[in-house]
């Protein structure tokens, strides 16, 4: 034992947080106790309240203190465009990025036989369901260019075709501000072949 | 914004501790919410405790939820060796190794004139006072092995001069399980002078 109880079972929490391991843990736990009023009082709280509020989207599965959430519920979204993410993260990403003008659809995932994850465990029947009901005429397939990323977007298509909406995917090509002497040749073919007039 | 109020305060919050950064906290954001009842409910709840029940020990400096600390009150300790370390951190370290049977005493930094930093900023006069009231014998000055801490370790020397205790310091050397080529040239030069016999 390196503190009291107290302190340890504060450091090994904050251990499992991502990011942090033991020994950093172990640091963030001492700048916490010195900023005690500054940081930890109010971290408590955020926290707290977080836990307590929190609340997951019903129709997109977003995270909110609110729901439906505060993305839904907007009602100057384009309300025929929605657009397919893995997971929150992939969310907040293009919404920093203000990149899409309608609502979102959460997965929670991708379909990965290997770790035994089917359609069953993902949000793929409340995207049909969806799709299906209200005025959707397209859906963006904003999936990782990751191979289960890619499968899990042919079965989602596969499944709305029968819907008749439209189904695109995000463009492959050069990051913006990228450099080509780093790019993969995938990445670099892909945006050879999806060439566009300057 | 990507999220609501209440989670962006709790990103803003988590990227300041160290550690993290607003990229990380976004994503131990996320983890916490997805672990809400495991995690981020009982973080909550151990830094609220912390934050209210931690005290710095009026003795030696180190934290804990009682004053004297723990190891302040420990009948067990050796009563004459003071262990001077920089920072709790430094005695949290000693304290893993079960390096020492004496008891500590947290300065709070080092002497930084070029910081702003004097003997009055930290707890020097407390050692002295320490030194010279209780059956105190010897002071091992376990600092940093940094230029600033080497400054401390011959400024507290002198004052604790007139008090005839014995004041020694950490050795140097090649570090258990460390491999010489990776070693810099002033450690391995400590290590040849103060060469033992095999």
């Amino acid at each position: 034992m390196t503190a009291s109880p107290e302190i340890e079972r504060l450091i090994q929490l904050l251990a499992r947080v991502p990011g942090l391991g033991p020994r950093s843990a172990r640091r963030a736990a001492l700048h916490l106790i010195q900023k005690r009023d500054q940081l930890m009082g109010p971290l408590a709280e955020a926290l707290a309240s977080a836990a307590e509020r929190i609340v997951i989207c019903s129709v997109c599965g977003n995270i909110d203190t609110a729901d439906p959430c505060a993305i839904c519920a907007d009602a100057r979204r384009e309300t025929g465009l929605i657009c397919v993410v893995e997971t929150v993260a992939d969310l907040w990403a293009l919404e920093r990025a203000g990149a899409v003008a309608g609502r979102y659809h959460v997965l929670g995932g991708t379909l990965s036989p290997l770790d035994g994850i089917g359609p069953d465990d993902l949000n793929i029947a409340g995207l049909v369901e969806r799709v299906g009901s209200a005025g959707i005429t397209e859906v963006v397939l904003a999936v990782n260019a990751t191979v289960d990323g890619q499968t899990t977007a042919h079965y989602v298509t596969d499944l709305l075709e029968p819907t008749g909406v439209r189904v695109s995917q995000l463009a492959h090509g050069v990051p913006v501000g990228g450099e080509l002497d780093y790019l993969d040749e995938g990445t670099l073919s892909a945006a050879v072949k999806a060439r566009r007039p300057f």
